[in-house]
């Protein structure tokens, strides 16, 4: 456990970035043998960010090796000094070259920066500043975890864990809806969800799953630090081995009419409430 | 003021349902001419409601006049109850039609219903139940103001204002990501916001905007029922004329890196804070 907050140097690229494309499950093996097989996208070793905040985060923070930035002319002036301050002396392309490589669909703002992908740590290497981390169970959607990551940096989370297997790929469109908080949660993929939460208890966390059929409020269940908010995808929730690890399920208070939250909604109001009652002393 | 909390008859239908795909403003005059001249796309008085939640809560609130609802072989199962009970014989079509009929990007789930429009409200209709209104200025993406959506109709919120101009088409995507919530909040379209503000004003209203450079926080600002919580798009934020309107502009604290959310985790996050304090008694 690096107590003092620090990240370790990196250790690893990314997992191969075709993974959260596909629809069937895979295992190791399979995965292993992708990264040795010729690919024709992009390599596994360059993470693509486009988008102004995401692009400026990745220039700013310091935590990737930058490889080349491409800007149109028009969105020059808002990153030239970002760049210049990063040492990546920005490449002018035209903005229908930009929409060829990254699709019609990527509001890339005139920005696209190749990096390489951020280091991926272990269980045991999680920080604990803050004392929050957040468990994702199989959330694929995108948008969804690319909004969950901005509000856990927001909200200072140590760290985001995902499930090696059912996870989306993190730069793109993603790192673009994290609009920069991907530079600032460390990424912990695991291949068993279950297995990473017994190591976390017995490393002293709390383990909370988040269900709207929670046995009781998140306003009120016990609390202490560190903390692991633990989340299931809509729809499918919690899975049942998951479900059984948790100290404690709880659930969010809603008097209307709907009772379900989009899961990246439900995350934010958990957090803000996970961290008000933790500053409050619990 | 309909304080009896029942919701008046339908009036009027939704405006054009192309306002919110247009590009540019455009006024009364443009839009009355439109509804006049012949239209090649779905009706204006037609809403197209997709996906599981969205045709189940339209079928069991009881809010629409529904004309007709089309339904895969595999999807019957899941809504022929619910069809039943409204009275909707389901018609039997192939997922590809659908496709056809709505986009590739829909997620239909084998579901589409065509309903009428919700009726809309004005600013002196709002029901004071639950004692909170939201307040969109010129938020247009339908991802996002169908997540508020969503989340407005779990905190029991009493209505969504948003500009006329400047708003997104309340069925389809919007319908779809808000699960079902847009059955159950009142939507108010105002030609100008400032406007209906004032008007919200003198009947009784605190104005809180959110900004996350607000002068005070969420957590202390003076509240009190009926509170309207007022949103700016991201990166525009609250228009001077919106922000001078507000009682307190108020920020959520956030100890992290990132200091903006996405606009619906934002909401979220407001809304849950507004609705513990409410009923704390403020």
């Amino acid at each position: 456990m690096t107590g003092d907050g620090r990240r370790p140097p990196q250790r690893r690229a990314r997992k191969d970035p075709e993974a959260g494309r596909r629809p069937a499950p895979r295992g190791q093996a399979r995965r292993a043998a992708d990264r040795q097989g010729g690919q024709s996208g992009p390599s596994p070793d360059i993470a693509l960010l486009y988008g102004f905040h995401a692009v400026r985060e990745a220039l700013t923070a310091g935590k990737r090796e930058l490889l080349a930035l491409y800007v149109t002319e028009n969105a020059l002036p808002r990153v030239a000094e970002f760049a210049a301050a990063a040492g990546v002396p920005p490449r002018i392309i035209e903005a229908r070259e930009l929409a060829r490589r990254l699709g019609e669909e990527a509001v890339h703002q005139g920005l696209l920066l190749e990096a390489r992908p951020l280091p991926e740590l272990d269980v045991s290497e999680i920080a604990q500043n803050s004392g929050i981390v957040v468990a994702l169970d199989q959330i694929t959607d995108p948008h969804n975890v690319g909004a969950i990551l901005r509000t856990a940096a927001a909200f200072a989370a140590d760290a985001l864990i995902v499930t090696e297997r059912h996870a989306p790929q993190f730069d793109g469109v993603l790192a673009k809806a994290a609009s920069g908080g991907l530079e600032h949660v460390d990424i912990v993929p695991v291949v068993n969800l279950a297995r990473a939460l017994d190591e976390l208890s017995r490393l002293g966390h709390r383990l909370i799953g988040l269900d709207s059929e929670g046995s009781e409020s998140l306003e009120t269940t016990p609390l202490q630090k560190p903390v692991v908010l633990v989340l299931g995808a809509e729809g499918k929730g919690l899975r049942r081995l998951t479900r059984e690890r948790c100290d404690a399920v709880a659930r969010l208070d809603m008097p209307g009419a709907i009772k379900s939250l989009n899961v990246s909604n439900a995350c934010a109001i958990a957090l803000a409430i996970l961290r008000r009652r933790l500053a409050d002393g619990g």
